[in-house]
């Protein structure tokens, strides 16, 4: 291959081990013992009825006896299948399940279920139902809105030990997976059959097949591959009433009424609990390229996001926005040598992954040539091999635990049209400044914006010593207000969980949410599933 | 570029003018003074209810009367709007509205409502809901299963005159248009923007985007681009009672709550009317390489598809099969010189779309210097410009047509598990065979096979002079039983409609067939969207 012509040259990125800013399998455990990236800053978790102390819980729920615990031991004979807190303390054994790993929010559940198959959990989930007993699914407790712990005493039934992979074909690439397979593990499996999963996140090492369905996750691969909706091709799920609905497909088509797979994918486990998933995966790619540049305007950015999906097309993987303020937060975080000399307001990183190295590197360089040459892209560098690509993806990825180390962060996930946004950020930070906020001796340290800019999809981040009343009223509804009109979504991949149940009503409208709770009070007519949260 | 340095050689095909053998905006008035191709052959059409005589009409539905026709005048004001069969004599007129365009189904509205806006709709779906008026919504009428045209006398609501493009966004490639947007209209207006409509099929000329996803349409795009569910970001719908549902996001991801458009991709026009949809829309490629080849076994027919995928992978749009049967009626009708010399039992065609052609090709040629090498592919040809890309394309689209003029078709879509893809053509021929139904003379020409490959999707069609009970008996409902056996889907890409309405136990359990029961009860409690269809 040739060397590069154009005056993008690159140039030697200072060799460092992978970074991981990705909650691990252990991470979960790690969190217990710190409590200071995450959550009210300097103290430990709070309940989520201290947090938001309009929930109440529910009367018509019974609460757990000694009789509800024998059913369960006689339906799950495996040791430790239950952790019981009604009959003994096991106060240390339940706080894992009772807290989610931001450490923002913190439930009071008395016993955690792990059924290993669906007759399990179709068993436990009927005599729930007939008991009233309300219930939350845990996968991998990974999420980030709250919606994988419960709020009040709700019964745990936690995926974990579903993890067997059922089957592969290696001509169609479907894999049909037990819910609770760990993304990481699922992705590892495909690699070895020369395929991968068609999506990626920073939680891949705890979070579960299931939960990626039932919460709609998006990630890094989005752009590339698109939406769970398109690629998962069946769904095994247990509804309240202990029906198994079995629709593991492992057809590409299948055009034979409702598609109703589709209600539970972003259902987030309100009106079933999904225990196995057919999903189409991609082949891997054998060659992948990482660019990261600097822009003088979010004009350029567009433009250059333009010319991205015309020259790179097919390879293009990812197109991710990072603007100044991120930048600098992971700089005076990790201290390392900055990518490009120049300060920019912005940042790219741009990835292709195709099959054949030569030819993505061809198009790449053409793609720089020209952004460069049009002045659409002000500076940039090309990663020479995996050291050096994961030191730029660093500089993406880093940004969540640089700015944790503020204390805390308001944090907002938020899909809006393309031409606006930046706009979010722009704003956010006018208004905070207009009243005085921002500052290094001010409540706010920063307005910060950075995402999946292929997606539409931008994270709103303000980074706070401690959360305090004026920040937070200056912040809301005022973000969702702003969001409202300009069409966008409150929650583009996270869900709603808990913490954004009441606010639902900026992103869909009043006929949109009264349809949603037609399907709610169809599947679980007595309200067991995840009480508290969702629509 | 290096000319081509395996043995694969292309050779210069025949030069003609572009075959087409789709269903163009006249092909439905051509149809009506042509009664050969499909149908009971060498009659004119019969209504359904001759075909079909288990079906009765639901003595529910209001009949037709001059005050109904009152009330559509008074709320559809333009002219044209309305085909009023019943205050006067317009059978004519309506005739093309009651048949469709295979002449297989025919039913007998008195009336067809052309609305122009969502607000039409809205009233003339409520006022049919509240007089116990059964409806029929009608797109392109280019479906296979009978869906779109009326079995008694169904109120037709006709999407024809709703086709604005609402907006499209370069950057992003959102289009949002009405749902009578005719597809290839909707994919013209898009290649002068540098995108492509993400779905390609035979009738684009007559097919409207609303009937493209209510039928959940997968056609030649598919391998590339993927299903409706995931390209589809929003839908505009009326509900029977005349509710507006306004879920047109324009948003790439969305997660506030269930995902309820999901619903109505594929639901055949039966729990409401789609008016609008949003939909993300890909690049335009700059270049489109096909090659065709011939086979030894459907063995080494998966052997290259898995190279192909592994090899060509980002560009790879398509991998169809068509067996020898398929290319000597193809033969026969066409009389044009065969692309290969030998003869071969299995024949593949497969395209490559990308960004760069230079780039396409050189994949390509080392795909087909593999499998030739490998002998996986015994012989081959590779298209050197446009012309020869339609003439090699005609070798796939034109089986249908040719195998037509035999007089009528045993037609069935389905979905197998790769592996088992072809077995079905084979024990169907063994099957008849042993019946002594094959021959020149026999009741049966011929048993072929074709289809989609890649995306497991396997047309069975079974010409016949004139349609015979002993076929008919020795096929059905043997075929759809070997189906279930395999796990496999009796309706791929066409859907239920009516004409395969008794039959979705083979491809869905009774649990689910009850769950689609209830999403139908919940939004459409009298019934009065398609009766007689679907589940």
């Amino acid at each position: 291959m040739a060397a590069p012509t154009s005056r993008l040259l690159p140039r030697a990125l200072r060799a460092s081990q992978k970074c991981s800013f990705r909650p691990q399998n252990t991470y979960l455990l790690q969190c217990l013992d710190d409590a200071s990236d995450q959550g009210e800053p300097g103290h430990d978790v709070k309940y989520t009825t201290d947090l938001m102390p309009h929930l109440k819980r529910d009367s018509r729920f019974g609460e757990l006896t000694k009789e509800h615990i024998d059913f369960f031991k006689q339906t799950l004979v495996d040791d430790n299948a239950i952790i019981d807190g009604v009959t003994k303390d096991a106060s240390n054994d339940l706080e894992p399940f009772n807290r989610d790993w931001m450490k923002k929010f913190r439930g009071r559940t008395k016993v955690v279920l792990k059924p290993k198959n669906v007759d399990e959990v179709s068993k436990i989930l009927k005599y729930c139902n007939d008991n009233m007993l309300a219930v939350v699914p845990q996968g991998g407790n990974s999420g980030l809105v709250g919606g994988s712990v419960p709020v009040f005493d709700e019964v745990v039934i936690n995926l974990t030990r579903m993890n067997k992979i059922r089957s592969f074909d290696e001509v169609s690439g479907i894999l049909v997976v037990d819910a609770g397979v760990i993304m990481e593990n699922a992705d590892n499996f495909l690699k070895e059959h020369g395929h991968v999963y068609p999506l990626d996140l920073g939680a891949k090492g705890s979070a579960q097949v299931g939960g990626n369905v039932a919460a709609n996750a998006g990630g890094l691969r989005f752009l590339r591959y698109g939406s769970l909706h398109g690629n998962v091709l069946g769904i095994e799920a247990v509804l309240p009433d202990g029906t198994i609905m079995d629709d593991l497909s492992k057809l590409r088509k299948n055009n034979t009424g409702y598609d109703l797979k589709q209600l539970f994918i972003g259902a987030e486990g309100t009106i079933g609990i999904i225990t196995g998933v057919s999903i189409v995966c991609p082949q891997q790619s054998k060659a992948v390229n990482v660019a990261y540049f600097g822009l003088e305007s979010y004009e350029k950015v567009q433009q250059a996001f333009k010319e991205a999906k015309r020259q790179l097309g097919e390879v293009l993987s990812a197109f991710e926005l990072m603007d100044a303020e991120s930048q600098k937060f992971v700089h005076k975080k990790t201290e390392k040598k900055r990518p490009l000399e120049g300060d920019y307001p912005f940042y790219c990183l741009i990835e292709t992954s195709g099959s054949n190295g030569e030819h993505d590197n061809e198009k790449l360089e053409k793609f720089l040539e020209h952004v460069m040459g049009e002045e659409i892209v002000a500076d940039g560098v090309v990663a020479q091999d995996d050291t050096q690509i994961a030191d730029l993806w660093a500089w993406r990825e880093g940004i969540t635990e640089a700015i944790g180390h503020v204390g805390g962060t308001y944090k907002y996930d938020l899909s809006i049209p393309l031409k606006d946004l930046y706009q979010l950020v722009e704003d956010t930070r006018a208004r905070l400044e207009s009243k005085g906020l921002i500052g290094d001796d001010k409540p706010a340290r920063g307005v910060v914006g950075f995402g999946h800019m292929g997606d539409g999809n931008i994270h709103l981040n303000i980074p706070v010593p401690k959360y305090v009343k004026e920040v937070e009223e200056a912040l809301e509804p005022w973000v969702y207000e702003w969001i409202q009109k300009k069409n966008g979504s409150i929650s583009a991949e996270h869900g709603l969980g808990v913490a954004k149940k009441n606010f639902i009503q900026y992103s869909r409208n009043e006929t949109m949410v009264k349809l949603m709770k037609q399907i709610k009070q169809l599947y679980d007519p007595k309200g067991i599933m995840m009480p508290y949260k969702y629509v």
